[in-house]
This record gives C-alpha cells, structure tokens and sequence, in this order.
C-alpha cells in the first residue's frame, strides 16, 4: 500500500488553508453530534517517526472541546507489568466510552512492527497478532466503535531532513532518538514491513488512510477529511445490525441442563478428606503457577442459591491470598456500560503468575442482558462468538481459562431461598430480584443451553458442577483446578 | 514501642486453636456487619522479613468471604510511573471501597523504612513523609475508615533461623532475597528506624499493633483479635462526628464576591493579539515543563454558564494535547461515592512532566455536596482543612496548583442561559438542574465565599476570573497559568 501510494495533489495555501478551517469547524460540530448519537470514536495515528503525527494532532483537535476527547500516548515496547497481560491489553484498557474520542499516538500497530524490523518476532508470532488486531477492531466496530486509522508516511529523504533538522536545534535535540535514525537507515527494510502490515489489517471495518505527510498542514488537511467524513457514515450507520459470523471453533458437545443427572453425592468422610489432600495440591501449584508467570482465570455462572459462593470459597482457602483476586461482577455502573461490554472483564486480568476468579462473567451479555433486553438481539446474538474470541486470546496468551456451571434444579433453589429469607444471617444474600428471576426459569434455561452449546470451545470448555449436593460440587471443582493447572504447570 | 516491646504468654496449643477457630468465625461475622454498615476496613501487614506475614494473613481471611475483601501487594520501591506522582500516591489509589476489606502487604511504611535504613531519605524528607502518612491515615479515619496496622516482630536471631530455612529449600529459596540477609544483618539499624517509624505515626485515629511473631499460630491469633476488637468499635462509632481542625496554613486576604467589580473589559485587537502571545508563551513553557517533570494541576470553578469551558480550550489550545488532559467532573459514580471523597481526584492526578484540568474540582464538597445534603454537616465543615492538606501534599510534590473561581453575576446567567435554551447548538449546555441551582444563589454565595476564604492558602491560592467579558477573563487565565509555570520553571 505504501509501495504504490498515489498521492494527491496538494490544493494550494490559501485553498488548504479554508478547507481546514472548513473542517476543524466541522469537527467541532461532528464532536456534538458523536456525544449525542454516543458513539465512541478511536483515532489511531501510526506512521514514521518525525512524520509530525504530533503537530497533525494539535491541529486536528483544534476546535475541539477538551472536555470530550483524550490522548493516549502509548511506547512502542509495553512495561513490565504490561507484558504480563495478551498483547491486546494495554489498548482495551484504553477504549473510549460512547460519545467520546480518544486519540492514540501510535497504537497497536508500532508494537508489532517495531519488533518486526528488528527481528525480535517471530512469522508465527506475527499472524498471531495480526489475527487478534483484526478480531479487535471488528469486534470494536460491530459494538458501534468508530475506528479511524491513519498513517502517516513521508519520504526516506525528507525524514532524513526532518531528523537532523531537530536534531541540531538544542531545543528540539531531546525529541529525536537512535531509534528515529535506525529507521531512517533501514526505511526500505521498515518499508516493506510497515506495507505488509497496513495490507494485513486493512479490512473494511477499519480501513487505513495514508497519509501524504510531505507538508504538515496538508496532513492535517487530509486527516480531517477522512475523520469527518467517517464520522459521517458512523453516526448515519449506528443502528445498523452487525454481521453474525459463523462459528470457527472446534465445540465440544455438552448435554442439555435438563438431561443432567443432579443425584451424585459426597459422603461427608470422603469429602473431608479429598478436600484437604486437594487443598495441599493446590498450595503447592499456586506456587508454581506463580513461578512459572502463568495467568490464571477461573470463571463461576450459575443459578441464583446454586452455591457458587461456597465453592469459590473452598478454592480460595488453598491459595495464597496475595496471589488471587475474586471478583463480584453485578451490573455495570455508568463508565463500564458506556464502553464495549468485555472492557470491564479486559481490566480484571490477572497478570502473569495470579488467579482471577470471577463470580459471574462475561456470560451475563447472553443471559441477564439478552433475557431483560439490556442489548439488542443482534449484540448477544454476535456475542458467543465474540466472547470465544475473547477467551481464545486469554488461552493463546498462556492462560489457563476454567469455566464452571453450577447447577441445581428448581425445587432445590426454591428451599435454599425459604431458606435464606428465614435466616436472619442469610437474608442479605436474597432479594427481590432473585425471585423475580425465579419466574424465569424456563426462558433462563433455554439461554443457558444456548450458551454451554455455543461456547463449549475446545480450548476453553464448560464444566457442569451438579450442586444439589454442595460437597460433591466443591470437590469436582477443586479437582478439576488441580488438573488443569497440573497440565499447565506441567506436573 | 520495639525496644520494649512486652510479649503477652503465648496459650497453650489447645487453647490457641479453639481460641483462632473462635475469632475466624467472629471476623466472618463481622465482615458482614462490616459490609453492612458499609464500614471501609484498611489493613496493614508490616514488620521483619520472614516474620511470616503472608502465612499469618492467609489463616486470618480464612474464613472469610473472598468476594468481599482485596489484598495489596506492594513493594518497597515505586515503579518508574508511580515514582512520578506524589509520594501517597500509589497508596491513595488503591484504598477499599465501604464495605470492604483491604489488606496491605506493606504499604506506605515499607517504603519509607526502606529508604530510611539505606541512608537514601534526608531528616527533611522523612519528616515530610511522617507528616504526610500521619494526615492520610487521619484524613481516612474521620471519613470512616478503620485503618489497623500491624507490625510483626521477630527477634534477630529467630529471623536468621527463618531464612535460613527457607533459602536452604530448593523450594521456597526463590522467596528470600540479598535485601532480606541484609535486614538481618542490620538488624540494630533496621530496629533503631523501625521503632522511630512506629513511635512517630503511632496516632490515636490508627494506633500500631505490634504482634508478637515468634510463631505463626499465635501471630495470627493476635491480630484476629486486634482487628475483630478494632472493627467492633468502628461500628460502634460509626456515626461520630470526627474533631474539626484549627487552620494551621497560612491564608490570604480574598474578597468577598459581592466586592469584585465586574465590569472589566478587553477590546478586540488587545485581545487578539494577546491570546496569540500569550498562547505562543505557553506552548513553549509546556515544553520545559515536560523535560523538567514539573506535575501541573489546573483546577476550575465557578457559576454555571459562567464561562469554564471556553476559558479551558483557550489554554489547551495552546498545549501538545500528548501532554495534557481535561477532566470534566460530574456527580460521582458508585465506585467513586463509595470511597474518601478525594479518591476520584487522586486516581486523576497527572504525572510529573503533565498537565491536569479538572472542569469542577474536589470543592463540590463544600458547595453542592454540602447543599445538597450529600455528605454530613461535619463533612463538610472538615473538608476546608483535608482538601488544604490535600493541596499541601500535591505542592510538596514539586506541583503547580492553580486554581480559579470563574465568577459572573446572576443577570449575566440569566442571559446566557435564555441563549442556550434559544439556541439549538448550545441546548445540551443547559439542564433543569441549572435553573434549580439558579435558584439556590443566595446559598451558594455564601458557601462560596466560605470556600474561598477558607481555602485561599499561601501555597494553592484563588484566582478570579472576572467573566462577564469572556475575553477578558481568558487572557486573565492564561497570564496567571504562563507566570506560574515560569515560576515554577525558573523562567
């Protein structure tokens, strides 16, 4: 793409000049009407270095009111604490909410070219994050993001001007580094990197723009054109239904809820005793698990009063409590639901070496918020595969993704809520809506079955507990979270 | 509090058990009592290396429900990006929310200690930080917090004995470090600092517990019966009205509103011409600010419609928007209103070498807050003095803290409101909130003019901006932020 870019004519100065103020107002005007329609915006400026993506920005955002727009500045290479969470985390922190921009000087983009040109990745490793861009921003554009990417692009001649242009003033000396003139050195070497790139993630969701960046003013210009006039279409399409895709996962088969037998039982001898040889063994590979940085993520959905608490509690007893973390997911406040539905999921990740445990999930996009009409059908119809995606990206980061349902069947959970509204230390863990959600039952179930159906990956399949009988569920989650880690840790 | 530290007589093992058995099933208990009264409970693991503070806080939660308790696990030393933010910072930001349980795996004493004993913290700077850490455990004291701290002490000896073992295991070796011999090494030092420490923040409001380490079982015995002691009197006085503080910072003189004339103007050239000056002035001082790191806090108040808003873009305008960010700030959310009531702008705190632009500030919660009725008259009433100190703690950082009251009269509001609602463009400016705020002006007035003379400190004073001229008061702002900047820049 840049190999045979075509570049426009550049309009004359006083012509550029109008139109760019044509445009900045535009913005500005468009900035309203994205904060109304609630769309979020993602710009994304990538490009060569000295290619003034900087001063472009200033005057991109010019007429704009500060209120309502962020930067995000992110380094080529993450921190340490960022290379223990995928690739991807770093950016999704950053999304932004609806009706907002956020800017990215320089995104997901430098990361993976900069250890291209430099060797330090791998062809393998490249399709692998090329795969996860693309899932990213499809995923990001299917639930409503606008994502606008720009790259900027100036000649090995005239980079070479500009470099040594700040490197001799004292003032600008600071903002230019070996790195800027290594890849002056090696521009065609970067170029063919950066060209196969732009041509690997150029989809339609979120098509690149090049940017002829000869002349900082006619970058600018061209930049607002595109903006704008993807703003246009963003806000014109927002009510348009994404594409549901077909499913490229290897499923597993699971039974329906209803054909689960909920009979098995623990004696209380055995349990007492599975439960403390299971707990040294899970002492014993939390330790590793913490040595050897692998992320951990254990994810608990089930009936109201099917027990999941006292199961998550019967893991956590064998861990080392600053190496875990449970996370009570309710309904999201104002900032979480403004963004994509995952994001407050891609912020609880564990880093490498520590267990996330969530009580309640990601699912809740194709129970509650499907079942009480929280998103529209195309969301949660698109969501099983969207959230396989997401967990197939935990999984090729190195995770270990354990996924319970914790299962009872209707008389059981209606003698676990009698009882709860009768103990006065109980009754806080009963409401209203538990048993409004009781009416339910039925279509619950026929969600739930779509679910485990739909989402029983290989790399990430469901396990049933059948908790009419809380020990034997306790105990087959405990010894199914030995296994895996076993695996993972390769004991 | 060491060097004389009386160990209590250690029960026998059959009664330590039944008494730990006993007190687990009360901290049980009391988390939900805890959660109830919607108490915050921070807790602090300090002492001696291998004094076994991770073993002693796994038994201690054991019984505990994990979804409703964290634990931090920090160390001694700050990261790069946590070194670029106020000392308190990384402590701040991760307080509990009410409700909830955190526990500290060291927090703010390690670091100092650590410095301490290596000679790396001047008299001065430790003094600094005493002071600062004494008015952070108070300032969470008197808005609810029960902070219980707890030092592990274990005899030289003992501690040889301790990481001796765990070295000479292949499998824990990997958890003592050269710091930890060193400690022991230097054991009279580390002592002689330890208990200044103590003695120093030793404080009624987060009084030490010093625990008697020597074993395991009984450590974890003592602090369960500190902290189920601790919790049961911060529910008992859960509504007692925290002492109100004599001012102790230096004030200046500041008019009352009713006092400034506001019928200054600025013609159209001055204008202009300014603006640009002015805006040239400030871009090149954003540049020095960046290199030096000099953290830049720009915080804004004032009447509705009064003219923040296009006052801020006249300063961003003039910025590289990688380096600044506007905070517009709205009621809080439940995560926020559920912690110190500064939380949400300590969380918002730039970095060194960044500008920060609050669009209303941490004064809300002496004008609608305390209107309101939002928080407690004695809330509000300690607030003039915690947000002083809050300043105080920001400026002792090196930051430059501006802040302005943008002021017009109530015709002038008038006016601009009628505009907003006759013009399409500008009607998601205007709410029904905003006539009832109009008619609360009176009250206003007075809780402002509170405000400012209560808040006009030597270090982080008022500046007004007369705004009936909107022209007039953006060159006022941008003079005062381009000298403070010189100041702090030495240019």
């Amino acid at each position: 793409m840049l190999k045979d870019f075509a570049r426009a004519s550049r309009p004359d100065k006083a012509e550029l000049k109008a139109r760019t103020e044509a445009e900045q107002a535009k913005l500005a005007a468009n900035q309203m009407r994205v904060k109304e329609a609630k769309v979020p915006v993602m710009v994304i400026f990538e490009g060569w270095g000295a290619a003034s993506k900087g001063s472009a920005l200033a005057r991109v955002i010019k007429d704009m009111d500060p209120r309502f727009f962020e930067v995000a500045t992110l380094d080529a290479k993450p921190t340490e604490e960022e290379s223990r969470r995928p690739f991807l985390w770093r950016y999704m922190v950053e999304i932004p909410e609806a009706g907002q921009f956020k800017f990215f000087d320089t995104c997901w983009m430098e990361e993976v070219t900069y250890g291209r040109v430099r060797g330090e990745l791998s062809d393998e490793d490249y399709e692998k994050r090329i795969d996860s861009i693309n899932t990213a921003e499809r995923q990001l554009v299917d639930n409503g993001y606008l994502v606008m990417k720009f790259f900027f692009h100036v000649s090995k001649k005239e980079q070479r001007r500009r470099l040594e242009t700040l490197r001799d003033n004292p003032d600008t000396a600071w903002r230019v580094d070996k790195e800027d003139f290594w890849e002056n050195d090696h521009y065609e070497d970067c170029m063919q990197v950066y060209d196969r790139y732009l041509r690997d993630t150029n989809r339609s969701s979120a098509p690149w723009y090049i940017i002829d960046a000869r002349d900082r003013n006619w970058a600018t210009l061209q930049v607002l054109e595109y903006l704008n006039m993807g703003i246009d279409v963003a806000i014109h399409n927002r009510d348009v239904a994404a594409p549901l895709r077909q499913n490229v996962f290897r499923l597993r088969k699971i039974p329906l809820l209803a054909d689960i037998p909920l009979d098995k039982t623990m004696e209380d001898e055995e349990y007492h005793e599975e439960l403390k040889r299971l707990r040294t063994r899970l002492d014993e590979l939390h330790n590793v698990v913490y040595r050897k940085h692998v992320p951990v993520i254990i994810a608990y959905e089930g009936w109201d009063a099917a027990g999941k608490g006292g199961n998550i509690k019967r893991i956590t007893s064998a861990l080392d409590p600053r190496g875990y973390r449970v996370y009570p997911i309710a309904s999201p406040e104002p900032h979480e639901k403004a963004r994509h539905y995952l994001w407050r999921f891609w912020k609880r990740l564990p880093k490498s070496g520590h267990i996330a445990i969530f009580d309640r999930t990601w699912y809740g996009r194709v129970m509650v918020e499907r079942l009480e009409g929280f998103c529209s059908e195309n969301d949660w119809r698109r969501a099983y595969n969207e959230i396989n995606e997401f967990e197939k990206e935990l999984v090729d980061d190195g995770a270990v993704v354990i996924k319970f349902w914790v299962q009872i069947d209707q008389q059981t959970q209606l003698e676990r809520f009698t009882d709860r509204q009768n103990t006065p230390e109980k009754q806080w863990k009963i409401t209203e809506e538990d048993w409004r959600n009781r009416e339910k039952w039925d279509e619950y179930e026929d969600a739930i079955n779509e679910m485990l159906r739909k989402t029983n990956t290989s790399f990430a399949p469901w396990h049933v507990l059948e908790s009419v009988d809380k020990h034997y569920a306790r105990i087959k989650a405990l010894r199914i979270v030995v296994e895996e880690l076993e695996k993972a840790c390769g004991r």
